[in-house]
């Protein structure tokens, strides 16, 4: 365990805290972080931060792996566990986070039977195919082309333009020997929208290129180092006519288009993965806390009164800067927990009972929370580099890393700003719903009785009354409430003006993600304070009580203009909550190192010099283990400075 | 030029305003742009993206020699200039930066005329060696001794602790002959306080390390791949006394230490290269944007009501994340260039009249704007490239390689909290000087009479009262003032309760720091105002005055809770606030490819695919560059590959 253990006096037990946060997974992420510490192929080792893109490539392939070999993949939490071990991604993820899964969802029984073994065992290796040089966001306009020859029963895929090469695919530049591929059906010149295919792009043995199949890496990256994302473009690439994936929309051999009942099913897929990037925002985030919070109770600069260096965690600023986060960080942590929960209640009703009826919701959902989660926990980490100071910017203080590979998140698995205008649809539409007295689902129910919502004032007058959760969901809520309204409201008008779409698109765009985000940071309050109030421990109770009403208090003040538009907050009231901010600090301030240590890392986990026993010693020894520093390297250089040196003499 | 120039219908003309922006040194800047842009070794080239930190080197090690013999590093404004046209950091850039200019600030005519030349002939390479494991921000703390020997005259130099290890010097790693060193002088026991030396740490000709000298490169960074940032460890490293920088303070040979006459020179250094950061969060902002901006006009995603696909840029939320970014860059272009006025006429004092007393308030100004300033491109950045969708991961997008460059600047040369904490002590003292009728700068005029300030209120009832920047500077002044005021009663409160070291740093903090940020966006927006209204171009400066009113709503808008608590806004009017705002986006959007054009980047600069003619085609291009794309190390992975798929049937 982690070497600040002895530093933990704290007013709660972490192991309890800690089960609380991973439910009926806490021994599995203690084991399966246990198990990568100690094996030698799986084990950080700081001596491969900076390798090249080839060598570490090699280094994540074995890792790969030893994975597969020690751990069931199939154990849907494995993946996300497994991601956050490592400074750079594992090789194959999306193997097992897309293609296995779609091909699972979207399959028939015969499809499953046929592709799901072989790639378990990796004798193929999938990916995802889905965005283009053209278009991501947009699915509809993907140009790939899946045209249906009767003669042979089989679909033959073209990449019509430069725009319609398959571009970003995670694990096709290098690993992958079939990818599903997303494309525009066409059977006798008729058009049916975009299917899903199983393309082979290379051969298995010889693992080069198939017939009609360009195929390569895109290129360096922000972060990413070892993924290898790739692009595709296809030449009349046939494929038998079993390679559509017709768990819901079939081609009959003759050519027949038969549609998919429930079209929304093919986004259950999508909705795994969203889930389980949700949960990496709590994930990464944890990471970076924990790092962040016990090199700040470390690090000492300038002396008090008494002449005694202050660890930085002692200003004022610096609490401002990880307290807020940690805060944070418990709210996305149950709020992940909670979508885990729909998740697997919407699949239930699904497969056991064809009942559809949660999906929109659940969609919504994870659509916003995904948006507002993965930014904040992108600021987030940035915040916390910042805040070591410059040891930060060393890969060996661990957080680069962490931030790099979680950056993309804000971008892949739905754009964050096209997410929130898809949350946004849903929220107008129960807006509508509610002002009709239809039935809207209990995460929306504050759109009922609007009005009359709207016209209500927070009333507290101390900083103590912000000690109860209560006070501030209310206030939370009329907050949604305001924003959703606002953003009916300019809708309506702007619509009279410019008609639907265009006002949607150019006009109440900001609004309408501002509504989402109003959503979420309720939703994510209520979720927290539904979690808190049935925990039996009230030592923990009360800690995470506070960690709540912080939560919410931050919320308005970094975004407390809706409060003064709706007339719900005077300014005095806003300074109050100023003052109760730092009030809570006061209260956290002691459990923040247990706080951090409930996440429950291994050191090897962290694989941070700043959480050892001794730092300074440790980057200096990390420092010397780099390439630069070796005597071979060292030696080309010599000459290579002598000559910048000589040059200008010449 | 741009290939998308012949999309520039815009209201004014962009080569005057480049005038604007680069005042005398516009022609240079176009200059030295297209010499960088012809010369082979110089130009840029995405093959290098994605090279190993040894061969990137290489690369900008000959870049280094190249641009010394082209161009003249004695003129100020070249490394600035210089360090925009490449995605990695010059090697030598901190010779030229730091090294040089220390010694021609902190040394005597006689060292000058020993040091200079040698340095600017490249017979030796300097760095400038002043952060420690243990202490960074707290210089004061540093741990390197320098102890005097009279009998040889010499200093005897140590790093007595593993924390007074030198670390993250730039330059040092591989590079650097000498290092300008900061050590704890003692002379016969007794300590002088931190002074500045020259420390021969390689021999020049076998580039071998010294005697007592251990260095080497910190290892692996967030960015900054070609940087051998290195770290120091001395052993009895002995230097004679005349390398001890001695323009100030002095030590003779005798061993009598002369205090410095004035100590602020000293900090001269710091000024210019603070400057030089400023300058470049312009520059890097400016540099995102024009890639952001001209690819949101060529990117098009989702169709409108006719089917034809939108350009992105039509989207509000996509306006909603560039425009107040252009009104930004803008701002800090005007701000740096007031401010290298002031520096010029404080140096001119100085040198001229022995007159210092322009430096405090400079001090301050530097400092906060320097935080501020790099905060909002950092960030900017960021949004920028996430604007970009998935394109904006690539490092041939450009943008990466801006960020994770400009990245640092938040850190080095004063951490941005340090920075803020010292110009709010300036503003605390201003205050009392203000409160006491003594002449305190213009800057801070808005501290006289600052409660019958505080009482006023904003009048503004229609949002095109808001397009008259008057009216937005006036508020703006109320709030630097409550933030100043707020700052100090808090000061006062918390003083008298815990003493004011501990208030200072245990409780008012936060106070402090907001007092600083107010009190930029203030003197930001009046420079910008007072740049603006000297224009004599009608169409720039009406096209200048919505930037600049777009900057100051934008302030408002992202930090209104000061507004409230001091009453100087109501809900109604925020309101009107925002109806402001987007009304100026739609005077602005047709001029946005004109604004980005003026910045006057070349392609060569911008090194971004996104910006070419034909983005698509050449991302493919550039993809296939890639290393791990070439046949040897395919056929290396085949192997690796298979190993892999073959794993799990052993
Ligand atoms: C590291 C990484 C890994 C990836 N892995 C895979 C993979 O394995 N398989 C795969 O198929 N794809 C993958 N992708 C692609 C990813 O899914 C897309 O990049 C993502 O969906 C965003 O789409 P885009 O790039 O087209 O962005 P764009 O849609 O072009 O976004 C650009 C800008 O336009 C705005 N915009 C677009 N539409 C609208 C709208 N309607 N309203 C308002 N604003 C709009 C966006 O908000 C954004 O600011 C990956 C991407 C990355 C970065
Ligand atoms: C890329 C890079 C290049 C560099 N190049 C050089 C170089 O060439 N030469 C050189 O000498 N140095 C160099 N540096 C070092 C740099 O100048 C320091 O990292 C910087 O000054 C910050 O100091 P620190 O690292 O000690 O941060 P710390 O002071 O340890 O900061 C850590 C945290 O503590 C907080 N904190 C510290 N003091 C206070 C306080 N009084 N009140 C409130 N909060 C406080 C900070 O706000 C921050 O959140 C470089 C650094 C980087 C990252």
């Amino acid at each position: 365990m982690s070497s600040s253990q002895d530093l933990v006096k704290c007013s709660f037990n972490t192991d309890d805290m800690g089960q609380l946060l991973y439910k009926e997974n806490y021994h599995k992420w203690i084991k399966v972080q246990e198990l990568i510490a100690k094996d030698p192929i799986l084990q950080n080792n700081v001596a491969d931060y900076g390798q090249s893109r080839d060598k570490l490539y090699e280094i994540y392939c074995k890792k790969a792996y030893k994975l597969h070999k020690l751990l069931n993949y199939s154990d849907e939490m494995i993946p996300g566990m497994v991601n956050s071990q490592f400074p750079e991604t594992v090789v194959t993820v999306l193997h097992q986070t897309m293609f296995i899964p779609t091909i699972k969802y979207l399959g028939t029984e015969k499809q499953i039977e046929k592709w799901i073994p072989p790639s378990q065992n990796y004798e193929i290796v999938g990916c995802y195919a889905q965005t283009e040089l053209g278009h991501g966001s947009d699915v509809q306009s993907l140009e790939t082309t899946a045209v249906y020859d009767k003669g042979t029963e089989e679909f033959i895929l073209n990449s019509p333009t430069i725009s319609s090469t398959k571009w970003w695919i995670g694990d096709l530049g290098l690993t992958a020997t079939h990818a599903v591929t997303h494309a525009q059906l066409f059977i006798n010149g008729k058009h049916y929208g975009v299917q899903t295919f199983i393309v082979q792009v290379r051969d298995t043995h010889t693992h080069l290129p198939l017939k009609g199949i360009e195929v390569g890496d895109v290129g360096p990256k922000y972060g990413y180092n070892t993924k290898d994302n790739g692009y595709l473009r296809m030449n009349n690439v046939r494929i038998p006519r079993e390679q559509m994936l017709m768990r819901y929309s079939k081609v009959s051999k003759a050519g027949e288009f038969i549609k998919a009942q429930n079209e929304k099913i093919g986004y259950a897929t999508m909705m795994q993965v969203r889930t389980s990037i949700i949960y990496n925002t709590y994930v990464s985030l944890a990471q970076g806390l924990a790092i962040g919070v016990k090199y700040s109770h470390f690090r000492r600069q300038f002396k008090d009164k008494n002449g005694i260096e202050r660890p930085i965690i002692d200003y004022q600023t610096q609490q401002d800067k990880l307290i807020p986060l940690v805060a944070d960080c418990y709210a996305q942590g149950f709020g992940c927990l909670r979508i885990r929960d729909i998740l697997t209640e919407n699949l239930k009703r699904i497969t056991e009972k064809n009942d559809f009826s949660l999906m929109g919701d659940l969609h919504a959902l994870l659509c916003c929370c995904k948006a507002v989660y993965t930014w904040n926990t992108h600021f987030g980490l940035d915040k916390i580099r910042q805040s070591l100071g410059g040891h930060g910017f060393l890969q060996s203080s661990g957080v680069v890393s962490i931030q790099t590979e979680f950056a993309p998140s804000c971008t892949y698995e739905g754009e964050n700003t096209v997410l929130l205008l898809q949350t946004g649809r849903y929220l107008l539409k129960a807006c509508n719903k509610a002002q009709k007295h239809q039935t809207i689902n209990e995460n929306v129910e504050y759109l009922y009785n609007i009005q009359q919502t709207l016209s209500q004032k927070a009333t507290f007058t101390r900083a103590e009354q912000l000690l109860c959760p209560e006070i501030i969901r209310k206030l939370m809520r009329l907050h949604a409430a305001f924003y959703v309204n606002k953003m009916m409201l300019k809708m309506m008008e702007k619509a009279g003006e410019h008609g639907p779409k265009e006002a949607w698109n150019k006009h109440v765009g900001v609004s309408i993600t501002e509504a989402s985000i109003a959503h979420t940071y309720y939703w994510t309050f209520k979720t927290f304070l539904d979690t808190l109030i049935k925990v039996q421990d009230e030592n923990i109770r009360s800690v995470l009580s506070n960690l709540c009403c912080l939560y919410g208090l931050q919320r308005i003040i970094d975004w407390p203009i809706g409060y003064f538009e709706g007339g719900f907050l005077n300014g005095e009231q806003l300074e109050i909550i100023l003052n109760a901010k730092e009030h809570i600090f006061t209260l956290i301030k002691p459990d923040l190192l247990g706080l951090v240590e409930s996440f429950k890392f291994n050191d090897n986990a962290l694989r941070s010099d700043l959480v050892d026993a001794k730092p300074y010693e440790k980057l200096l020894q990390s420092a010397k283990l780099s390439s630069v520093n070796n005597e071979e390297y060292q030696n080309k250089l010599r000459s290579l400075t002598r000559q910048l040196r000589e040059m200008p003499k010449l």
